[in-house]
């Protein structure tokens, strides 16, 4: 293959992480270390939608102790955005919009394109390497997985996944600690709603909170598993009997008899066309307050568990920055249209390298939890599910504090002037 | 003042927090130091409802590095309670329950009694001072503070409070950045509800995450400030005309222009007889999006921002310790019937040390935020607020990891033989 010379283009997409920035630090230090192809590294803001506007920005400019930061920093550094190329529903506007992106490429150069995301995102990237191949505009288009759903097949896991999990079942462990002491006859119950609308993975990652059988979380509910009301009821009481308290985590998209979500508001779509969710918790509440008199209460951790870089795990940053730098090398060696992933090669001690998987596997497929990997009444997952979990939230990161706070990274954005008339 | 040789007993009482543990740390050490004083060092576990019980354990028996785990453990080991001494609308079962207290106290040979709690405990601690000076039964009472709500008056601030203003502001400074990252043309808010019935203190604390003009919160709403729609609504369109989001924290306890609290539920009272409040950041939603049609989400950090020490802050932590002391310390030099306070002996390094207060002077009095503590414009803690919070978040605890979560302490929990009959 020959060397191809040119200037990278690294973009984030979809909901941020706590790790996102550290799969960018990690094209930016490997596209650092192939200067004679490499030229200009160049970061697009809020994703395609911005390389649409022809927002750039020179990432060499930025301070290197930034570049460090932003290993420790959450949310996209560069900006994010949900903008979808629809040739289904919008078959003109995506053409338009997929024209528009090669005279930008073309305009600054870019031979290297990294795009860090989830499902939608990786399937983005894969329109934009089939469109290059048609148009024969040599350029290397590269995934990096980042999504807390942990959703994407192939990778055994997606950074940002780690670092959710550890925050939450910090967060519910917390919250056991706090309701199990405030219990007395009465009973007590809490309900905690983590994110995660096809898949349980955040939910049940929760699982890592319980070291003792009565320890919490006592249920969780996934949205895998059919909502099934009395067993719920039933299970709650029992728990209540045994601890006087019972702690409950459910997964946003939980799904009553009938498949529909139970959080969910109808009236509200976002870009993609998803119906909007809100309260799974609240909704369950009521159902226990009604029905067993039981004192409930609800924590909706919502934005917060996504972005908590405060509490990151340390295998998750690594794994993130190691993504980031897989993508660049294979680019730089010649290849394109491949996600970087991670294969797990050993489970005692825990070891892990990073591979490739074609973008056309990844876009699009959601990948659940095994059934076998669930315990038989459904409503806690299994130590085949704790045996993968447990090694992800190994670690603990030290984002940089001043005055009792992280002073985390806002990077200074030095723009690249543009070549193009706006769209 | 003669030497009183005798048993301790320690108990905690009201909602947990992150540090209450570490002022049982503080009673216990103290306690140990005077041995030729105090004999037997007691836990009552649930408060008063568990001492009624005749439900005490020994915490000499516990493990040298559990009571230094405590110090990093959330919630109340002890358990707490919030059972209530109501003279007023229970006499009967307040005075039947009284002498049983001191039936309990005498059986156990408890001279020295410490009440870890906030406002509601503090009473019931000056109640039982009182009680044992009618009785002739020669006993040192002495509270020590804790609280969350900040709300306690005489003392600068309240073990718990730097802790929970801690979490909040890096959740609030996190979710910032996420949501910033996100942020479009379309803009977007998110409302995060913190606690606090009738005092801002926690809400008002969210202020120390923003270093920038532009950084969230951009709007905090308090319940000192009764909720003025029209001006809330105008504030949240600049914010998103300015930086595209918009970031509000408000305090559960909102009042709106009738000063009836926003988010409450009147059919639902908690044993004090307080109305339960659930949604005030739900109810807001409501407004913003069908007012300004702007896509909203809603954070209810609920009993997670009370229990989380796996963020608490150190100053925080040293400061409870200390107040167990001093309460100790007190009670074996002779006193009685007074709280161990925090004063502030120094802004600029802050410095601090312990004091002492009547029991009298605490009960029941609920301390706000001056109003000129805050903006003209009621959205914001202005400097004076930021001078005076900014010292208590100093410093990271580090409680004690195994596989990435924290190993927090659960007490062994040897029981003290009963010696009455049940009551």
């Amino acid at each position: 293959m020959p060397e191809l010379v040119g200037n990278l283009l690294v973009a984030q997409s979809g909901g941020p992480t706590a790790v996102i920035n550290a799969s960018v630090v990690g094209v930016i230090l490997e596209a650092g270390r192939h200067p004679d192809q490499i030229e200009e590294i160049y970061g697009g803001l809020n994703g395609i939608l911005g390389i649409l506007n022809e927002e750039l920005i020179d990432l060499q400019e930025e301070k290197r102790q930034s570049i460090e930061g932003l290993k420790h920093t959450p949310a996209a550094a560069l900006g994010t955005c949900r903008y979808k190329l629809d040739f289904i529903k919008k078959p003109d506007q995506a053409a338009k919009d997929m024209n528009r992106l090669f005279e930008v490429f073309q305009a600054h150069n870019i031979r290297y394109f990294c795009y860090a995301g989830g499902n939608d995102s990786q399937d983005t990237a894969h329109k934009i390497h089939l469109e290059a191949l048609k148009r024969g505009y040599e350029m290397r288009v590269m995934g990096v997985p980042k999504t807390i759903d942990n959703d994407l097949p192939h990778t055994d896991h997606s950074p940002g996944y780690g670092s959710v999990i550890k925050y939450n079942a910090v967060s519910v462990m917390e919250i056991g600690l706090d309701v199990g002491s405030m219990a007395t006859d009465d009973g007590s119950c809490c309900i905690i709603e983590v994110m995660g609308r096809a898949a349980g993975w955040i939910a049940a990652g929760t699982v890592l909170a319980k070291r003792r059988p009565s320890d919490a979380p006592h249920i969780i509910l996934l949205p895998e598993i059919r909502f099934n009301e009395p067993a719920f009821l039933e299970k709650i009481k029992e728990t209540v009997a045994a601890h006087h308290y019972c702690i409950v985590v459910v997964g946003e998209g939980l799904k009553n008899a009938n498949g529909e979500e139970m959080g969910v508001d109808k009236s509200r779509l976002d870009a993609f066309g998803h119906a909007v969710l809100s309260g799974a918790a609240d909704h369950l509440a009521e159902i226990v307050q009604g029905k067993l008199d039981l004192k409930t209460r609800t924590v909706k951790l919502g934005y917060a568990q996504r972005a908590a870089a405060h509490y990151a795990s340390e295998t998750d940053m690594l794994e993130a920055v190691a993504c980031g730098e897989a993508a660049v090398r294979a680019a730089v060696e010649g290849q394109s249209g491949l996600m970087a992933k991670i294969v797990r090669t050993s489970q005692q001690p825990y070891r892990w390298t990073t591979g490739l998987q074609p973008l056309g596997d990844i876009a699009n497929v959601e990948r659940t939890i095994p059934r076998d990997w669930i315990s038989e009444d459904g409503f806690m997952p299994n130590e085949k599910f704790v045996e993968y979990a447990a090694p992800l939230v190994a670690g603990e990161t030290r984002p940089f504090h001043e005055g009792g706070l992280p002073r985390y990274v806002v990077l200074e954005k030095f723009k690249v002037e543009k070549k193009l008339a706006a769209r």
